[in-house]
């Protein structure tokens, strides 16, 4: 291997937004001797061999592992299951696993029965993407300044683990190491709940009769617009991130069910005070996310600081 | 009047972003013989008289309003009428009193009273903001392309809502005239509610244990960020729009409390089917409002369009 390369054959199994984004990443920077991606759809292989983005386009995941020292997983959460038995027999002994989906301990439920022992599986999740899908709408530097947590479970490699964070790090991105199941908990309320009620408000709006409904959208630049950017996400990535990651985001939702009855009780009896206290409060969680380089100046991408959207 | 000038004397009163923005755009414009300020704290009236964005700055809305030919209200929709009363004895007798608080018919309720026949009262919702608050946070191109809805009661006086409605579009926006009514009930749903929601979502995210809600902020870029901004809004002015649109916000909470109780079953009870087809559902939602220019290439200040910002 050259001084740049870190894996010798990469296969990336799906390869949509993410999937693509990382194989571009791994390209421009050299990072793989051979990069082999695998995905189901005809149309999409070909996309994939026009954009150039990998060195060859498979249907079966078993095809595109052989010989690989690392496979990424990048499917939806739900299809890694079934992915995971097609591969196995066809997985090089002393490869490593690796993932991107946004739940974590379900890839893990679901993928370790299918590795044998002296192979490694390091589940991870970078925390970057957009409302764009499709191997199309990926580009190099999606991880740049973002998150990576790596999710490990007790007792795996730390060579492994290692060569994962190596891997992300090259990429742009700030590795993190967490529990599964706390890195499940934390996205339920960071990035899950949003989308399940971003889905929501645009559902609530998309039910209302066909005449509002055309007015909703002339005048979705009063705050719905932004729900609608979110809730343009791919549907069958929310679908399995939410059918797998259901208690955590249920508890969420049942926090948030009780601070919203909270808010409607104050708005039916005239309670201003507290109403302002509680906008106050979250004043403040904006101002940590600012100063966490979370938004503003820090992230040209960050959507709408200063763009005068709301009213 | 020179040819561009539209009033001789324009009194402002409350002076934050719509109110020094409209300012701003009407000293671009030289559409004012003279803008007077109302604010209530001394150090914003030094701040506007420091910024130069009226002519001349008063404490009171008596003295403001004195000999002007237009009046607009720029204050947090809860104070208008204790400003009503205090400007009423000073107001000329066919003075234009215009509005651009979020709620329409809490201020017909409100204003009207205090008015003399002679005196014409436009109501106005320029549809525009940011989640900045106060004079130094208004900019002149804030209303650029941005809709305005004038709701004028039956039998306003056309020349007067032909008055304002040229103000406005003056300032860049496209003006529609609608039923205060309905204007509340669209903006309930546009509006009011996504506000509500974000910062109930932030507030059940501020509610968590310190540690956890750290890290809450630290990965906020899965989705939970773009929230953050919208409650980040003025307290005191949504404060006032929930208080003050009561019965349109509710019902739209009581159809949005509905919709999501449908997805946590959903959620509960593994049915991806249903998940699937309602996330299909409001992705064409988004394709509307791109179709309706109200996002994307359109408006170059439009939050987020590919930032990446999700996973």
């Amino acid at each position: 291997m050259s001084e740049t390369q870190l894996f010798d054959r990469v296969a990336i199994i799906g390869c949509g937004l993410i999937g693509s984004s990382l194989a571009r990443a791994m390209q421009r920077d050299g990072m793989a001797g051979e990069i082999r991606a695998c995905v189901r759809s005809a149309e999409s292989r070909a996309k994939i061999m026009e954009l150039g983005i990998a060195d060859s386009v498979h249907e079966s995941p078993a095809d595109t592992v052989e010989g690989a020292d690392l496979v990424v997983l990048c499917a939806p959460v739900g299809a890694n299951e079934s992915i995971a038995q097609a591969m196995a027999s066809a997985l090089a002994p002393e490869v490593i696993v690796t993932d991107v989906g946004s739940v974590k301990q379900a890839v893990i439920r679901d993928v370790s029965p299918f590795l044998d022992s002296g192979m490694h599986f390091v589940p991870g999740h970078p925390i970057a993407g957009s409302e764009h899908s499709g191997p199309e709408a990926g580009f190099a530097d999606l991880f740049d300044n973002r998150y990576c947590i790596l999710t490990p479970p007790p007792g795996t490699d730390e060579a492994a683990v290692e060569r994962v964070a190596a891997l992300w790090r090259r990429c742009g991105a700030r590795v993190e190491l967490m529990d599964a199941k706390h890195h499940d908990k934390v996205l339920a309320i960071t990035s899950h709940l949003p989308h399940l009620i971003a889905y929501t408000i645009v559902d609530t709006a998309a039910n209302l009769e066909e005449s509002e409904r055309a007015e909703v959208i002339r005048y979705s630049a009063g705050g719905f617009r932004d729900f609608t950017r979110i809730a343009a996400s791919d549907p069958v990535m929310w679908r399995d991130v939410f059918l797998n990651n259901r208690d955590a985001v249920l508890e969420m939702l049942q926090r948030f069910n009780e601070d919203i009855s909270q808010l409607q009780r104050a708005i039916r009896w005239g309670e201003g005070d507290l109403l302002q206290s509680i906008f106050h409060k979250t004043c403040e969680i904006r101002r940590s996310v600012i100063e966490m380089g979370q938004a503003g100046t820090f992230d040209p991408r960050e959507p709408g600081s200063q763009d005068g959207s709301q009213s």
